[in-house]
Order: structure tokens, then sequence, then C-alpha cells
């Protein structure tokens, strides 16, 4: 349609067909580039969040782990440069038939079947993309936060947008796919709660177990160490919370810096122990 | 097809693709500044509901945190910036390639491979979104308010379209998409009932107990305090709820303000033991 | 196409586009209107059933809860008119451009990737607005039903196309998606019963246990208080139901009007209690 | 292309549009029929089955019920209608743009989004009709019958193309979509079985127990009142069936008439508790 | 294109409308012929498997059935006519509108979503008709067959490409769609295993109970007539199989007839309970 | 489009008509021919894998089984050929329609609906052959191994691409669709572990009791007869490997030839209890 | 299209059609000869990362399973090649079929439904891949590591794009797909953690445990042995972790190297218990 010429398509079509060709290659080349670039990011360790993790470096990296890890990314880079490879002049060669009238509909119903296959297969990845992403923007937990996140509870060592790392209280290196977290439940902001329940018999005197443990809480929230460095708030008592089988049951509970309630619960069973040893009271097991 | 000239068609494609073009960079650059908006009103926490947040602010959002949170959002908003400058200008350079009759099937078929991948996996999203939606419109919800979400309970500190930000009574700060909630049980709305069983002997003085706990039922509706603050209804004696292994138990039950319940149950065994002492009654393990 | 003059397609052209833009136009402000009526509505609570809603109103919706919901529905009717005036001017904007022979199929692709998302993401709520118009025609619950839709057991506040809202028996208020009540089970049509096992010792007199449970069962049939508010059909004693580890249970058995299978059982335990007092026979724990 | 005249195709046009209208309109009418037909059969209770619906009429379908009922089929035929409306009215709309040269392949995709919402969201509700088709062409189960749908157990009510209205022993009325029941069990065909396991101490005499299990099988069979209305084999006795913790447990068992099996169970335990009475064999707890 | 007449596109057009019309018909009155024969097939209870069915036939399947199952394959049949007529009308209707040059694809996207709607929701059926298909030619269970789905256990009573009809041991009657069973276990092919746990005490002889229960073993293949009609296998001891909290348990197995496996398990506890009351050696509780 | 001639379209269609009938028909006679040997090959028991199977023969295939295969391979065959005429029939039909410039869009439209349903139906099937095509060739288990796949565990007895076929210990068949396997364990691969756990009270002599069941382990590694044909490595003790509720528990493991770990247990179960009972030690309950 | 002469279309196709053909069948040959490659490697066991394996060889890979695996990568290998042909030359035939202007659209109907069912059967495959490839990328783990998978815990002996093979500690092999592997837990990374819960009763002298519990941990610290080869952290003394039924719970715990926690803590619950046997004190059964 360039002139009324009677070689006018010809023409028209050869320029079409090695401007698509030319146009493949440097696809290609730019699809390459970009393969490695990305690939020996991942080799090298390099995530998003590298930049604000702040101590708790896994140990134990050694040569050995980083060769590995070089193989296996230039291996991974062979594969998807052949995949890129495949995908770009396999579409400039259908452009070139269609160009050249030789009909591709039946072609292209082939390659939409495999579409369908990858494309759903595909899904996935992008699901935990997505969620990794609005994870990092709403900021829900960082490098070093203990979070629960179902499938392992343990401290962040790692996130990039499709994985979580964590290590548990065993040493376990967990690795969670981010879209596969529905909730996740940070330990490290704000504050976390200690309490102690404390079983006493049928017939204790209710009062003065109440008024025992509530000199406890206050000399917890006295001790300027504790209260410098781990509680937040005056521990409080509660009343006869639970009447079980065989005790009544008080609980004292207190507001803690983050991840700390383990060790002030330590603190306050021991206290609360000896002042009952003290006063002649006994613990009921709770069962 | 402007007019009869030879030339005709060769100026109107070039005027097409020029407006294609400047079309793209505008809308290129109208996505850049939404980003950047949408991001940063994500990294000063910004939110839908923020401005009906009442206390219960989050302690500790220090310095540390914020400039965490501020460099995620750059990283984040590059990587969106380079997505939908892809996204445009592929679509440009697609829609100039078919004006200038080359045939882009095969190549909307590829694309349209990836479309499949995203679309499906970014359907969640706007399920949270969806959900986000109906939820507030609902007033299902909102911050103050101790909800159960099955995933956690707790006291929401925040509601945004994709997430509800819980704090669970042990600290833990729970994230869960709004599209994950599938029923939600609020218990800060209208009134919480608070209730207390209690097991006594099967040789037990059937009618006397009743009796006596009808007395501590009318004792604590006649309780000022109590009445003013807390229970909104008088409590009522339940008959002989259950005949378990060993004991006949009685139900008591009250009405109490929404989230009192914990409080006037524990109020309440305080006052049925004593009673109970004084009669000379005693509970039997219920368990 | 309307003439041979050279400047036929030209015109007519111009008169498309201005006849796309005046329906868009058009369109958005018919669009805004019906949001701003559907969200206003949503805001003052009304809904589908609240026509039907007999007592059992939701205590302490105050004017502070009131405001919330109000400026909750503005923020809402704000975003949702932006997405219908993206939506209908985006597909003016195509529409245009089609019109001026610029080709759109690689812009139809990219939203068609939207729309796979937008489309997935929406089934559900589809579903549950299909879910409740069934319930709906088939009044399968109304308001004050106590209904167990799995999730939750309680009585109905309030119904529409997209959730039912119960409120169960601790008072908290729990919102469920129609599209997630696979069975619903109805406590308040037609008829309850109520049962009560008595576990009796191996050795009892099996024949005098049953004649002194059926004497129970024909004092309370004739007791005409309970006859008329209560029970609708005269109890029945079961013979030898179970052997369990160390007693004969014999079950005694009524239909009562719909929810007040509780009472009517607990009156059932209290009288049979004090019957086998009487006789001398002892209850065996039975679990 | 009716003639050569220039005039041809705007005359054409022109019908085709009136048509388009005509057609229109007279679909719109038929279709609020149809709706005001359906709707009003679900108001008045009928549904396919229930011709076939012999007793067990629910009770309480009072003149109140029945005013909601005819309320709601109101309120959701106009909401009907009005979707009806829209979509016939809609697709005329589409069809004269398109008749008039407007392109309509934008607008066609933004209402293919909603399609596919609606089409995946509708798709539990077209399963839920094709089970129930294929259940009731099975003859599975018919009003009266006791089923088991995994969900809920209990007497069959009414069964339309969507649900199946359980009524369950507690008096509670169940409503099941056909879909989701994937395995039903129906306790009302043929036969059912009554047994009954004896356990007896480990030096008890073998042999004896099991003659003594023999005799009452056989006064059972020989009962004529028994052999008419309930049993329809001969009761068996199955040698030593297990080996518990503490005793040998022997198992007699018959066919009765369907649903018929709790009855002669407890005709079966009395007896095998009276017969070993005599003997003067004593049962042992096999839990 | 059938010559060059001006009046000749006008008469094609209308032979090819009365050509669709007609094959219209000819089509809607073959569907309706299938239909009333596949519906009458189903109401008189004729399966793909009813000529390999051996016995155990349903019991009372009398007059009343009879006559339900007629009119529900009466009242299937006509719903089953109105949709295909509606179905193969629906399309010529559209195909003589496309005849006419009025533009269809409004309409067809119309119809397009209702059919993603029932092409999803019949997707079930589809699955179920090929799972059938496969477990049929696969032969994995026959009519008699004694088979374990998960689902339910129970003796094939009936098999068709959409649902096996079972019955469990207590005569309920069980409908599962094939599709829902991914696996199952025939107990009838080739033969069973009954085995016995032998729980002695610590301080037992462990080679002399080693012994006796060999004795027993070969005792029971020596019997001719449990050899000829049960076992098929000379039973086998196990040594001390486990170390429970307080006995040493020995395995005592054999390989019986298919099903057999209750009945020689009974007559094995028999004989292994009598020889070592004989020597003297008592069972402990296993737990 | 062959010539000038006006009367060369008709000859065009027609040879193009005749042309499409022939292949039709062709084809439909090649889809006979397969389907006929497919399902001769199923009904003959014929399977990929039995040229791999060695023994483990399943018994009782009698000549009614065979039989009653045969009458379903017929069957499903008859079955199987109506289905491919009516696709490839209707699919030459179809083109024969368009050929004629008869519209067919909208019957491709009610056909695609079918198409859906049936395509997505038949997935599984496909993710079956898929599944059980690379289980092949990574060769995960064959005939006569011992696997678990989470729904069953026992012996293979024959793999196809569809499905596999286990036999469990009590002689119950199992078939298996080989996509809903996503992990097997496979107990006949290289090695077993047989491991025995040893509980002592916690006054014993826990140096004494480690050297005993050290010289068991060697007394076994030395028994030449359990070294040539079951364990293929010394046992090891483990220290103390618990502190139970009342005992301390040492553990004796080894490796074995793969699926004689059973056996190898109860020996060292025999053989560690002699040895303490020769030294005086008293094994605990472990719980 | 190529000229002016009447026969130049005729020549146009038939050129187009051969090339088409040439095509075709370099392209199956190049499938072909794929596919023997890939199925080729299976055979030999080769995978991708059988270069990094290390030691932990499967034993017992003898002849006879060499064998096999060969003849099942023939027989896979034929099966694959027979689709491969299939799939080129049916897509070739129906693009020559289309040249000829044979309409093909209701061709690509069949064909599509036949797409549907293999690209969504497909997807899980696909799925496999990708979470292979990110997991090879990410190095989550290596041969020889001891991972977590959820379905199975073991020790990995291979890797493949598709599959991870795991041998647990019975020695059992097991072949998990990669795709259903949501999240990982490799205990193989960094350092482990061993620990022991010391029960002591509740008048022990807390103190006095605590100081001997302090002991034991710094003389294994300074057990240069453990030093070296096995612990990485001076072991640690929690105060009173829990306040169990009967006892005051007590923790030790230390860092090790990976894999070496069990060792450590039998080690350590040896050192712990002579040290309490030392100094006279009981521990308490801790349930």
């Amino acid at each position: 349609m360039f002139g009324n010429e009677p070689w006018a398509p010809l023409v028209s079509s050869a320029i079409t067909i090695v401007l698509i060709l030319v146009l493949a290659f440097v696809l290609r080349n730019v699809a390459h580039r970009i393969i490695t670039r990305v690939v020996n990011r991942a080799a090298t360790g390099g995530s998003i969040t590298s930049r604000f993790r702040k101590g708790a470096a896994p140990d134990g990296i050694d040569a050995l782990l980083h060769e590995r890890r070089k193989q296996r990314a230039e291996t991974m880079g062979s594969v998807l440069k052949h995949v890129a490879s495949i995908v770009v002049l396999g579409t400039a060669a259908l452009t070139v038939l269609d160009r050249l009238t030789i009909p591709i509909a039946p072609l292209l119903t082939s390659v939409g079947i495999l579409g369908v296959a990858v494309g759903f297969g595909a899904q996935e990845l992008v699901k935990d993309f997505i969620a990794g992403m609005f994870m990092l923007l709403e900021d829900q937990y960082g490098v070093g936060d203990v979070i629960d996140t179902g499938a392992a509870v343990g401290t962040v060592e790692a996130v990039t947008l499709r994985i979580t790392r964590l290590r548990d209280a065993d040493g376990r290196v967990w690795y969670i796919r981010n879209g596969t977290i529905t909730r996740v439940g940070n330990e490290s902001q704000g504050w976390s709660r200690a309490y102690m329940d404390v079983p006493v018999a049928y017939d204790a005197d209710v009062v003065g177990v109440k008024v025992l443990l509530e000199q406890v809480a206050e000399e917890m929230w006295a001790d300027s160490e504790l209260r410098e460095s781990k509680i937040v708030e005056e521990p409080q008592v509660y009343g006869v919370e639970q009447l079980s089988d065989s005790s009544l049951v008080f609980r004292i509970t207190t507001k803690t810096l983050p991840s700390a309630q383990s060790e002030v619960a330590r603190e306050m069973r021991l206290r609360v122990k000896s002042a009952l040893d003290t006063a002649g009271i006994q613990l009921v097991g709770s069962a």
C-alpha cells in the first residue's frame, strides 16, 4: 500500500521483514542482559532489603556454598536465556509468516495452549510478587523482627519480593513464599505482654493472695533495672480468672518491651514463687 | 483515507504515530505521578481510616522505622515506575507497529500469556480491595474495636482497603488481608455477656443453691458502681444447666457493656465463691 | 459512508465522536448519582430486610458511630466515583481512538489483563449476591431467627444481599458473607426438641426407672403452664439408649416451641432429679 | 446492500434499528413475565417436589411468615426486573451503536469484564441446579427419607432443583445447596441394621455367653410383633468381635425395616440385659 | 454471490434463512427424542452396569417409589426439553439475525456470559463422567464388591457413568459422584488378611507364647473346613511386634479369601483365647 | 477465486465440500480404530508397565471377571465411538455451513460453552497423565515396591499413565489417580532403618545399660545370617534419647535391606529383652 | 497477490503449501531429537544438580533398575514422539486447509477444547518448574541438606527442576513436586539449637538447681572436644520456664553446628542427669 507500482507490495514486505528481524535480535539481546544481571544479583545474595539488614547475618556461607550458588546461577541463566530466545525468535518467526500471508491461526492456537499452561502456572509467582510488594510498602516486618507466619515462627533474616527467610528458635532456616502468607503476626512492634497464672487451693485466702501478688507487682515496677530495660507498664493482678477442677486461678500480667516477655515472665515466676513460699501458700497443679 | 492523494496514507500514518507517542508519554508521566503520591502516602502511614483513629496509637514508631519505611517506599516507587513505563511504552510500540501494517497478532499472543499470569495473580489483590470496600461501607468494625477474624483476635489498630491491622492480647501485631476474612465477629457492638458455671455436688440442696445465686444476682444489680459502668441487665440464674460426671451445674449470667465481660465475670466469681463459702456449700471440680 | 462526497467521512467521524463524548458524560453522571444513592443508603443503615426487622435492634449506635459511618460512606463514594469516571471516560476515549482508525488492539489487551484481575476478583462478590438473593427468595431465615451458619451461631439481626449479621450468645456481632454459607440450620421454624439422658447404675431396676420417667413425662404434659407456652407434644421415654462404661442410659425427650428447648430441658432435669431422689435412685456419672 | 440507490444504506439502517428496538422491548416484557411467575411460585412455596410431599408438613407457617415471604418475593422480583431490563436494553443499545458504525469493541471489553465476574460468580448456581437435576432423575431421596448429607443429618422436608431442606432430630431446619452434597447416605431404602456390643469379663464362659445370646436372638425372631413390624431377618450372634482392654466383646445384630434400627436396638439391649442378669453374667465397661 | 443479478443476494438470504429454520426444527426434535429416551431409561432404573448386577437387589422398590420416579422423570424431561428448545431455537434466531446483517456481537457477549456460568458449572458433571468411564474401563470394581471410597465404605449396588451406589454395613444407601473418588480401595479382589494382636505380660515366657501361637496356627491350617472355604495361606506368627506400656504384643496373621477376614479373625480369637487359657497365660489389656 | 468464470465459485464450493466430507469420514474411521485398539488393550489388562511386572500377580482374575471386563470394554467402546462420530461429523457439518456462507458464529458459541465444560472437566485427566508420565520417566517406583502415597500404603501391583494400583497389608487393592499423588515415599530403594526404644527406670545404671545394648548390637552384627540377608550396617546405640514421664529412653538402631526393617526390629526386641532379663533390668512402660 | 496474472494465486498457494510442509517436517525432526536427548538424560539419571552431588549416593541402583529405567525411557520417548508428530503435523494440516480457503474455525474450536484441557492440566507442571527454578536460584537447599518440606523430612538426595528427592530417617525415599512445597525449613544452614527441659519438684531449691545447671553448662563449654566439633556458643540456663502440674521446669540450651543438636542434647542429658544424681536432686515426670 505504499504506492501503485506492481512491485511495491514486495518491497514493502521485504522491508517489514527485515525490520521485524532486527527488532527481534535487539530484544533478545536486551533480554539476555537483563537475565544475566538478575541472576548474578541472586547469586551474590543481593536482595531488595539487604541494605536494611542489620546483624543476624547468616553464618557459614563459606566458599563452597558460594561456588554452588554461582554454578546454579549460571545453569539457571543459561536455561532462562534459551527460553527468552525461543520466545522472542518464535514470535518474530510467526510475525514474518503472517506478513508473507501464510495463515498462522493454527499455529497461534497451538502456542496459545502452551500459553494457558504457562500463564496459569505462573500466576502463583505473580501472587508472590504482589504480596511481597505490598508487604514491603506497608512495612509489615523487617529484618530482625520476630514474626509468626502460620507456617513458621522465627526471626526474619531476609525479605525479597518473592520470599521471606526466617530462622526459628531451633536454628532451622525457613523459606516462605510471600503469597502463601495470608496473615502475619509481628512480635517486635510496640510492646509484648508477659503473664503468669497462679493456681491456689479452693480454700486459700482469696484476698490475701491477691494482696500478696499486688506486692510482687509493685516490687517489680519499683525495680529500676527491670523498669529501664524491660517493663513498660506496672504489672496488674487480675482476680479469680478461672475456677478450674482443683484450684482458683489468679493472673498477674504486664506489658514489656517487644520480645522481652519470656525473660520478664521467668523473673515474675521466680518472684511470685518466692513470695508464696515465704507466705506459706502452696501452688496447686493447674493441669 | 483522508483524501485521494497518493501520499495521503503516508501523512495520515505519520500523524497518527506522532499522536500515539505523545499520548503515551503523557500517560507515563501521569502514572509516575500517581505512583509517587500513593507510595508517599503509604510511607507516611496515611490510611483511609486514619482520620477515625482515636488513641491506641502504636508505640515505638521511631526514627529508624520511619527511615526504613521511607527507603522501602522509594525502592517500591522505582520498581512500580519501571513497570508503568514498560506497560505504557510497550502498548504504544505495539500500536505503532500495527499502524505500520506490521502484523502484531503473534506479539499480542506472547503478551497475552503474560497477561493471564498477571491478571490471575492479581485477582487476590482485587478481592482484598473489594472486601475492604464493602467492609468499610457496611461499617463492620472500626479502630479500637475488639474483633475475631478467625486468623487472629485483637484490637483493631488500622483499617485500609487491603488489610486490617490488629494487636492481640499478647501485644503481637497482626496484618490480615481483608479478602481472607470470610466472617468477622465484633465484640464491641451493643453488649457482651458474662457468665459463670457453678458446679455443686449431686446431693446438694438444689433449691437452696438457686436461691443463693439469685441473691448474688440481685446484689450485683443493686451495686450502683457495677450498674453504672458495667452491667446493663439484671443477672439471671439458670437452673440445672448440665448433669456432668460428678456435679450439677448451675449457670449465672448477665449482659455487660461491650468488652466488659471479663471484669464482670471475675467480680461474679469472687461474689459467688464468698456466698457459697458463707453458706458452707462446696464447689465441685467441673472439668 | 453517508454519501460520495470526499469530505463525507470526515464529517461522519466528527459527528460520531461528538455523540460518543456526549453519551459518555451522560453515563458518568448517571453512575455518580447511583453511587451516591447506594452509598447513602448504606450509611443510613437501610437494608433490604430492614422493613421486616422487629425488635432486637442493635443498642448503642450512637452519634459517634453514625458520624463514622457517614464519613466512611463519603470516602467510599468518592473512591467509587473516581473508578466510575475512569471506566466510562476510558471506554469513550478508546472508542474515539478506534473511530479515528488508530489501532486499539494493544490497548484493549492491556485493559483486558486488568479486566481478568477485576473480573475474577469480583466473582466472590457476585456469589454473595446470588446466594443472598436465593436465600431471601426461599425465605431461609429472617430477622430474629436463631441460625447456625457453621462459622457462627446466633440470632439474625440483619439480612442484606451481601451479608447476614448475627449476634451470638456472648453478644458478639458476626458479619457473614452470604456466599460462604453452604448450609444453614434454622432453629426457629416449627419446633425444637429437648432431651435429657438419665444414667443409672447397671444393677438398677430397669422397669422401675422407666415407669418413674414416664410419670415425670405425664406430669409435664399435664402441667398446663408448660403445655400452653412451651411443650407441643407429650414427652416420650426411650428405653436403654446406651450401655456406657458404668451405666445404663435412659432418654426422655419432647418437642417444644422453637428455641424453647433449653428452658424445657432445665425444667425436665429438675423434675427428673427430684423424682429419682424421692425414689432413692442414684444418677451415675455418664461421661 | 438492498439496492444501488445512494439512500439505500440509510433506509436499511433505519429499518434494522427499529427492528432491534421492537425485539428488545418484546424480550424485556417476556423476561418480566417469567420473573413474575417464578418469584410468585417461590413466594407461595411451590416447588418441583411439592406434589410428592406426604405429611411432615412444616408447622407454624403462619400469616406473618407468609406476609414476609410475599414482601421478599416482591422486592426480589423488582430487583430481578431491573437487572433484566438493563441486560436486554443494554444489549439492544450496543447493537444499534454497532449498526451505526460506531466502534463498540471498547464497550464490549468493559461489559466483558463484568461478564467474567457474573459468569464465574454464577457457576455455583449452575452446579446446584445440575446436581439437583441428576439427584431428582436418579431418585436419590424423596420427601420423608432420613438422609445424611455430611453437613447435616435429618428427614427431608422439601427438594428443589437448588436446595434440599432437612429437619434434624433437634428440630433444626437445614437448607443445603445441592451442589455441595458430594455424597449422600439414605437411611430409608431397603433395610437398616441394629446391633449391640456385649462386653463380658476375660474369665467369662465364652461358649455359654454365645449360647445365651443365640437364645435371645431366637426369641426376638419368634416374637411375632417384632417380626411383623420391625425385623426382617433372624438376628445373628457374632463370636469374639474384639479383645478390648478389659473385656471380650460379643456382637448381636439384625436387619430391620428402614429407620427402625433404634427401636429394635433398644429392645435388644433390654432383652440381652435381662437374660444376662438371669444367668448371673456381668457386663463389663467397654469404653 | 450466486450470480450478478441485483436480486440475487435477497434470494440467497431467503433460501439460507429457510434452511437454517428447517435445520433448527429438525435438531430440536432429535434433541427431544434423545431426552425422552435417556430420561425414561433413568426412570426405569436402567443403568450401564445393570446387566452385570447379580443378587444384592435393593429391597422395597415398590409401586410408590416407581410412581415417584416416573413423575420425576416426566418433570425433568419437560424441563430439559424446554432448555433444549431454547438453546436450539435461540442459536437459529441469532444465525438468522446475522444473515440479515444485523450485528450480533453484543448479543453473543450476553450469551457468552451465561455460557461461562453454564460451562464452568457443568465441568463437575464432565469430571464425573470421565472418572466413571475410566473406572469402568479399568474395571476397578463391580456390583457386589466391598469398596472403600473414603466418603463411605460398603457393598457396591450399582455403577453408572455419573455415580456409584453403595450400601454400608448399617443398611444406609450411599450415592457417591464418581468424580469425587480420588482413590478407591477394593476389598474383594484376590485376598484379605486377618490378624490378631496378643498382648502378654512383660514377665511372660516369650518363647513359650510363640510356640503356643504357632501350634494354633498349624491347627487352623490343618482344619479342612477353614482351609477349604476361608484361609488361603498358613497363618504366620510374628515375634514381639510391639513393646507397649504394660505388655509384649505378639501378632498372628493369615491370608483369607476376599471379605472373609472378619470371620477368620473371630475364629482365631476364640482359638488363641482357649489355648492361652489352657496354658494358664493371661492376656493383658493392650490399651 | 480459481478463475473468473461466473460458475467458478460454485464449482469451488462443491469441490471443497466434497473434500471436507471425505476427510471427515476418513478421520471418523481412524478414530474408531484407535478407540477399538485402546479399549481392547484395557480389557485384556495390558498396561504400559505390564512388561516390567514380576510376580505379585493378582489372584482370582477368573473367567467371570474377564467376561465382565470384556463387556465393559465393549460398552465403553461403543460410547466412545458415538462421541467421536459426533465430534468429527459435527465439525465437518459446521465447516460445510461456513463454506456455504451461512453464519456459524452463534453455533460456535453454543459449541464453545459445551467445550468449556468438557475442557475443564478433562483437565484432571490430563493432570493424571502428565503426572504418570513424569513419574515413569523419573522411575519413582515400579511394580513390587512398597510405597506410601498418603492416601494408601502398600505394594505396587500395576502402574499406568493414569493410575497406580497398590495392595495394602490387609489385602485391599487401591486404585490411585497419579495426579492426586503430590508426594510419594518409596520404602524399597537402598535401605530401611529398624529401631527400638528401650525405656529404663530413672534410677537405672545409665552406663551399664548402654554397654549392654552395645553388646547386643555387636552380637547382631556378628550374626552371619542377619548380616548376609538383612542388616547392612552395624547397629548403633544412642544415649539418653528422651526424658519421659517415668523413664530414661535409650535407642538402638540399624540400617537394613529395603523392607526388612520389621523383621530386624522384631529380632532386635527379642534380643534386647533377653539381655535385659539376664541382667535383671526392668523395662518401664514408655507411654 | 504476487502479480496480476490469473494463475498467480494458484502458484502462490502451491509455493506456500510446500513451504509449510517442509517447515513442519523440519520442526517434527527437531522435536524428536530434543525428546530423545531429554528422555535419555532422565534414563541415565542425569539431573541439573547432579554435578553438585557429593556422597549420599543412592545405594542399590543395580543393573535391573537400570534396565527398567531404560525401557521406561524408550516407552515414554515413543509416546512423546507420537504426541509431537500429531501436534506439528496437525498444525501444518490446518494451515494448509486455511491456505486453500477451507474454513477452519470449527476445527480450531474442537482443537481449542482439547487445548483448554491440556493447558489447564499442564499448569501444575509449569508451577513445579517455576518453583524449582526459583528454589535453585535462591539456593534454598542443596544435596546433603536436611530439610523439612511439610510432606516429609529428610536428607536431600537430588534436586531437579520438577522434583526434590529426600531420604528420611527410616530410609524411605520421598519424591516431592517442587510446586507443592510452599515453605521449606533447612536444618543445615548456620547453626542448630539443642535444649533440655529439667523438671524438679515444687519444693526444690530453685537457686541451687540453677547454679548446678550453670556448672554443667560451663563444663560443656570448657570441654575442648565438644567445643571444637559441635558447640558454637556457651550453653545458657533459663530460669523457671514453666510451672507445670507437678514441677518447676528449668531449661538449658546451646547453639550447635548444623544437624549436631541431637548428639549434643544426648550429651547434655547425660551430664545433667549425673550432676543432679550427685547432688541428690530428683527429676520429676514432666508429662
